[in-house]
Formats: C-alpha cells, sequence, structure tokens
C-alpha cells in the first residue's frame, strides 16, 4: 500500500504560526487602506483640511474596532497553537480556513465604514466575527480529536480556551441582535465587548468573561 | 582557484520558508482587494445595498478557490520545505520561480473574476495552477538531484510527494478540458477537486488521489 | 474556579516578534504606495517625464522620513522585546496597541505628503510620532511591572531605554513646536533628528541623546 | 556614565532577517498589482479579450525582470545575514537603508513598464539596482570593520561576496549605458546578466561573474 500524501502533510505548527502571523499582519495594515487622504485639489485652507478629515473620523473607529478584532483572534489563535505538540493535515486546514475569515474582515470593515447605518453591513460584519470564531473553536476540538496537544496540558486549559470562545460569540451575538434597535448599539455594544478583552479588568463578572 | 559564490549562496531553508510564507501570506490576503465595498452614493436603502451585494457572489466564490489553491501548494511546499537538511542555490531558486506563481495567482483571480465565463481566462487561471505543479514537482526533482533531502526519509515518501503533484495537475488538466463545453463545467470540477484536498475524505478511490 | 483564560493568553514573545515584524514589513512597503507613476498620456518626451517626475521629490522625501520613523522604532521594540524571558496578555496588547500605531503610519505619510504646508496634516503626523512613543514607553513600564524581564540585566538598561524614548519624543515635540513659525521648520528639525538616530554619530552631546 | 542605548540596539539578526523577509516578500507581491485585468465594459467575446490582455505583456516582462532583481538581492543578503554572528547597531541601520531601496522596487517597476522606450524611467531603474548593491556592499563591510562575521569564516568567502557585488554592478552598468543606442538594449542586457546569476550555468567564464 502506498503511503499517502495525506499523513505527511500539514504536521509544522511553526509555518503554520509564520503564515498566519503573516496573515494577520498584512490584514491588519490592509484594514488603514480605507483611510484616504483627501484629495488636494478642494483644499485651501487649514479649516478645509480640518472639515475634510472630518468624516474620516466614523472609518477611524471602524477601523480600530476591526483592529481589535483582528488582535483578540490573533491572540486566541495563538493560545492555541502554543499547546500543540505538532499539527495534523485536517488541523492544518481548519487553521487555514480560519485565515479566509481573516482576510475578509478588511472587505467587512470597509463596507461596515462605508454603510454604518445598515444593517444588512452589521450583520455581515458580525457574520465575518462569528466565522471567526466557529473556525477557531472546531480548530480546538480537532485539535483534541488529534491528540496533539502538548502532554501536561491541564484539563482546565482545554475547557477555559472554549469557554472563552463561546460566552464571546455569545456576546457578539447579542450586540448584533441589538441592531433590531439600531446599527449604532449594536456596534457600541461590540466594541465595549473587545474593550473588556483588550483591556481585560480584573473586576467581578467582567474578569470570568 | 577563488571560490564560487554559488557555492555559498542560498543555503537556509528556514529562510526560504519564512520568505515563502510571507509571499503566501500577501498573496492570500491580496485576493481579497478585488471585493469592492459598493459606491454609497447609489445607496439608499437596505435593500440598495443587498442587491449591490449580489454581483460580488461569484467573485467571493473565485475568490475562495484561490485561496483554497494557494492553501493546497502551501502544504505541498511546506511538506517539501520539512524533509530538506538544507539547500542550494539551484533549489532556493527554484522555490524563488514557484513564488513567481503565487504572486501571480492575485491577477489570475481577479481576471478569472471578472470574465467567468471566459476561456482567456479560464486557461490563464489553469496555467497559473500548472506552472504551480511543474514548478513543485521540479523543486522535489532538484532536492533529490542535489541530495538534501534528510537522512532517512522512506523512499515511499519521496514517490507520493511527486504522485500527488502529477494526480492533482492530470485532474486539473481535466478540468480545464471542459471548458470545450463551457467555463462553468470547468470552475465546478477545479472546485471540487480543491475539496477533495481540502477535506481529504478518507473512502475508497478519493483518499488515493 | 475555573482556569482564566487571561492567565493563559499572548505569553509568547516569539510571535509577538514575528506579528511585528510583519505588520513593520507591510507598513514600511505601503509607504511607497504613494509614488504613483504618472499617467502615460500626457508623456511624450523624456522632458515631460522628468518634469512629471519633479513633483514627486517631496513625496519621496516625507517617505524616507517615515520609513525612517518605523526603522526606530522598529529598532526601539526590538530592544524590547530582546530582553522579554516571556510576555504577558497586558504586554501583548500593548505592544498590539503600538502596532495600531505603526499600521497608521502610511496614512499619516499620505496626508503629510499631500499637505506638505498644513499645520493640520504636520501635528497629525506628529500624534502619530507621539503614539508611538507612549505606547512604547507603556509597553517597557508594563514588562517591568510584570516581572518579565530576563533575569541578570542591568538596572542602567532600563534606564537606557526609559531616557531613550524621553528624550526623542521631547525633541519630536519641539520639532512640532516649531510649527508657529513653519511646518518646513518642522519637518526639517524632525528629519534631522532622525538622521542623528539613524546614523548615531559618536561626538560629544549627540551621541547622548 | 550613562548606557548607551545605541550600544543594545539593533542586535538580533534573527529579528533583521524576518523583517528583510517581510520587505521582500511584500514588495515581490506587490510588483504584480501593476497588472490589472482589463475592464469588462469593452470586452464582449474572447477575441477581445485576448486583445485586451496583450498590452499587459510587457508589464510581465518588467515584472519578472524586476521579481528576478529582488530575489537576486534577497539571495545576496541572505548570504550575509547567515555569516553573522550578532549585529550591531550600525549594521542594522545599513540593512534598514538597503531596505529603503527594496520597497523602492515596485514603483521603479511601475515607472519602467509604463515608459519603456523611455531613457528617464531606464536609468532610475538602473539607478535602484545600484543602490541595492552599494548598500549590500556597504553592510558587507560594515559586518568586516564591526568584527561581527562567525569565527572560523574562510577569506574567501569574504571575498567572493565582495566580488559577486562589484562584477554584477559593472554589469549592470554597461547594461544601463547600452541606453544610449537603446533602452530595449539596456533591458535585454540585463535581464540576460539577471538570467545568467539565476540559472548559474556551470560553463566557463559565465561561472565566474
Amino acid at each position: 500500500m502506498p503511503t499517502h500524501y495525506n499523513r505527511i502533510a500539514g504536521q509544522s505548527v511553526e509555518r503554520l504560526a509564520a503564515l498566519s502571523d503573516g496573515v494577520f499582519a498584512v490584514a491588519m495594515t490592509l484594514l488603514v487602506l480605507d483611510l484616504h487622504a483627501p484629495a488636494a485639489e478642494a483644499i485651501h485652507s487649514e479649516r478645509d483640511l480640518l472639515h475634510a478629515l472630518a468624516p474620516l473620523a466614523p472609518r477611524l473607529l471602524v477601523f480600530l474596532m476591526s483592529f481589535m478584532t483582528l488582535g483578540i483572534f490573533w491572540v486566541g489563535q495563538q493560545v492555541q497553537l502554543s499547546h500543540l505538540a505538532r499539527s495534523t493535515r485536517d488541523l492544518t486546514w481548519t487553521h487555514l480556513i480560519f485565515l479566509v475569515a481573516v482576510t475578509l474582515m478588511p472587505f467587512s470593515t470597509a463596507l461596515m465604514a462605508e454603510f454604518l447605518g445598515f444593517r444588512v453591513a452589521l450583520l455581515l460584519y458580525w457574520l465575518n466575527i462569528l466565522l471567526l470564531g466557529v473556525l477557531l473553536f472546531a480548530s480546538w476540538r480537532c485539535a483534541i480529536a488529534a491528540s496533539v496537544l502538548k502532554p501536561g496540558l491541564p484539563p482546565e486549559v482545554i475547557g477555559a480556551v472554549q469557554r472563552r470562545i463561546v460566552v464571546a460569540q455569545a456576546l457578539y451575538a447579542v450586540g448584533a441582535l441589538l441592531c433590531v434597535f439600531n446599527t449604532y448599539w449594536s456596534l457600541g455594544f461590540i466594541v465595549l465587548v473587545q474593550i473588556n478583552y483588550v483591556i481585560a479588568p480584573r473586576i467581578g463578572i467582567l474578569s470570568r468573561l
């Protein structure tokens, strides 16, 4: 029986991490491509320039929100990869599909920034976050099923990783639901959730989310 | 006799892997640059936005197809590099020319997405895949000829790597040939081949391809 | 009590360095995207081409200034990371927010290049540099507070890192202040400060800055 | 006396290599951004599409020439870095300025592709190659002067690296000079020089260049 290519493919955690870091780095930097300097022709004074820059403020906020999203999921993926002894073909592909969702983020962000008040834009943005969460969850389950976690990993860690993803996605879903009132409520809620994950306050219930 | 520069150049597998991960990461992320948010002027309602987004669906599919292509070849190159004890100047250049084919993928993808029904676009897209396959095959032969494979590598692995490339390229060629009927038949067939490689089903003949 | 995700997240200095190198590399290369080849239609002679390229000179200078800025802060971050035994969740996020400021640099640069004579553009550019400095300082303090510096690090190094950031930011602030006269004075002063840091002359006071 | 920041900055060869790989990867991939799919409006048949693609052929050739240039200099920098025991602040900055020349390559390439017959475009393109060579030479001299080469490096290697850069730059200069006749002579000559370096034929004089 011939050696199956599938048994020797996609073993390296290091190269998966390197590719992921590259994709995250490019996606994070491309987010900003949506911020354009205003055209010089219409600008004749400092005041003109300030006025021309003002409409960029909401785009900047959406950019910051997306950067936080990517940062949160980069940290999340890093936690998983740091606990892998090796990878498998299936696990590598789960992470590659996770990277698809990462590369879609600049598009979702541009759409959200252009159509701040539109539910369609918000729901597509949330779908992107959901996709990131589902695939990160799937890659963790895949790693457990393939028994490629580093030996000696405490079972609490396995649970903590899963709980974090599920709780975060529940909160993001609540945020998305708030768009029945208004997309700005949704965006505000999602940003608060993200800030909570970024600063990780050590107070009561918030630190357990 | 002077030391030839060519004997000391291009030895590092690590840096070749790092450059390759970088090129793949940028190419994967640039694929999405072809997805543009619709212009805001013409959009006055949620329905308008949905209608404006609909034409992006085929582009999204072509994007996913290209991401799968790049993922498959990234895994394929990783398998080869992970078995190298060191590199040589010639081998490094074979991989660099392989990277040329990688960087061309965003262009081929944009062309395919813009001209879905055109055989010229499909054949150029297939030519890009063929180029990736030929160069990956050449780099493996080059590694064998230069005796830089890690010692103790079972001969079956050598065969498995070659067989995989040849079978895959044969299937892609069948896909390209289907354009005598219709480019959509070609695209559908190629996507099925790729999905087979991504999910690697463990059933009968499919798992041996 | 469940294991907190926050205790196991963001530990890897290697991946933080890899992501940072990626973000810096993309930002440095995107700076140049602002240099466009002139449109071919209006160019009929070598002289026409030279004339069409002349307006790119100030853009090239702003590009070089921004490349120096990014280079200086890349070296600065590298010094910090090279002294870390490990990272923490908070420290990782401080560096991620530092990377936000890095990704904003291509935008600030494009704005500065387009509006060379405008104080608004200059002050936003300086704000970007200030943000880089504040976050680099914060990440160093955070590393000290979390006791994650490599053991045996001489206390003088800790002071040298802080002193460098504070002195540099003071000089940049002086440069920004010079815009009460003229933005060109500001730009000239900032470039001189940067050249001092790049070539690091070994003469008297300059070598201590 | 306080510890000088300049003595502790820029020591890591690994991070310099990682940043360089990133910059090269982005620059190599951005070269292709200049290849645009033709606009769909004017294309109504396969023949139209073929005709619309034909003008891309010279751009593709210039792209390949620039990819070869970047590949040659990436290999050249890799040879140097692989022989460094550590880096210094000055050496790091020499390489950073070398990376400036790398990031300028997509612009020079776009200019050359747009103005194939213009000497101004050719000479700027050559200036970019010259800059790459001068800085690579300077970084090698800097490494020797700082005594950071790995111990035990045979002196012939030191000479081989320098000889290669000088000979290559002499050939590129001859190529540039040929533009007194015609820029196409120059481009043809430069491409031949590059192909010689890529395939490194093992015949007589060519293998010594």
